[in-house]
């Protein structure tokens, strides 16, 4: 991290800024989904495998946002796309009949996944130093639903809709840098996902890989920083 | 406000947002920037009309946005304009010699604007019940800068290099608008500028006009609510 000719520094000494994945790095959404659909299930006295429901719903996430992301389709939001998705697989285990408020309702989860048990404990004491973002494919409005309703510190809100495209996109990450008004190198990508952090790599951030058992089991590139979990990448940082 | 046919019902039930101007509406611009350069004054043994200088700087920034809303010229930041003004005034306080670094360091002062003193009180107050956030002509990074300085409590940041162009231009609140995810009539526009309440009134929104000894000295127009400060409007929405 040193420039040539300079002493070694304190590589932390110099970062302003921590942009971070949400869905999955900093919230448990398969644990906060299921719940939220199985007592939905028990209110309307449905059955269905809801956890299996939730994986699904979010495994078609990654197949939804590619053509938006590739220009092939118009700029359409997370909520809509959530949505879509939704009525796709509801005939799969036998939940058709759901009427449109219901599902609206079951969407609408996406504004409340709950942190992590490690995340406002180590988000707080980021925040003392650093400025804190999610940099995220869900929207501004999910973004800050969450946040409020949980108590995450975030300094702004950096979502999909802002940009109209989708992470990877490597034109997100540069128009966030442009919004932070930090130097890439000065910035950390945070995130449980392989291909957010090699993009954000390209476009010269720094980058922490940290493990979470529902998402990347493995990092698959070097990172600045590897972490159990945020707690760790707080200490990891001095903060 | 209630809809036809139904009983009339508290209008602040079904506010969700409060997007407030910053600029001398939560905060003193022209203390604090006054006693920004009076101190670079001090510690540099240069004297100027600080007070003055200060003002000078603030009413050239109208004639600065213009030609950016208007698509006479391409998009420029806060940052940006701020330098450019102060360029071209500081020969006319004997300030021609600043160095570049000097000039940088004033130009921050608009990253730390001090909020009035009600703001802090009323904003704590009405971040129990509102989603809130700036929308303002500053950068995103100005915002946040400001915000995480003196403790602002805001949910989202808004700032004018998100939708490339300056209020009162009728895209940038439509944009915020949908950002926001809230009906236009659920949002409240709070500023003590009569031109930007009624850019946010032809946006659909419901506004506040805040009375401030360094802005507009009275609504020009019906606006839903009218506030001796802050204060005045957390208790007017019933937080």
């Amino acid at each position: 991290m040193s420039s040539a000719g300079h002493p070694p520094q304190d590589p932390n000494t110099a970062l302003e800024a921590l942009l971070f994945d949400v869905f999955g790095t900093v919230t448990d959404w398969k644990r906060s989904i299921t719940r939220r659909c199985e007592r939905f299930g028990a209110e309307h006295k449905l059955s269905a495998d809801w956890e299996a429901l939730t994986v699904e719903w979010r495994s078609r996430y990654k197949p939804a946002i590619e053509p938006v992301r590739e220009n092939k389709r118009p700029w359409a939001d997370f909520e809509q796309l959530h949505r879509e998705e939704l009525d796709a697989l509801l005939p799969k285990f036998g939940l058709d009949a759901l009427s449109n408020d219901d599902r609206q309702l079951l969407v609408h989860g996406w504004h409340r996944t709950e942190p992590w048990p490690d995340a406002l404990p180590a988000l707080g004491r980021l925040a003392k130093r650093y400025i804190l973002a999610p940099l995220s494919n869900g929207t501004v409005r999910q973004l800050t639903d969450t946040a409020k309703h949980s108590g995450l510190p975030w300094d702004l809100i950096l979502g999909a809709d802002i940009f109209r495209t989708y992470k990877p996109a490597p034109r997100l990450y540069e128009a966030a840098l442009a919004l932070v008004g930090s130097p890439a190198d000065r910035v950390v990508m945070v995130a449980a996902h392989n291909e957010d952090l090699q993009a954000a790599k390209r476009a010269g951030m720094r980058t922490a890989f940290l493990y979470r058992e529902t998402e990347d089991p493995d990092p698959e590139a070097e990172y600045d920083y590897t972490a159990r979990d945020l707690v760790d990448l707080a200490e990891q940082l001095g903060a």
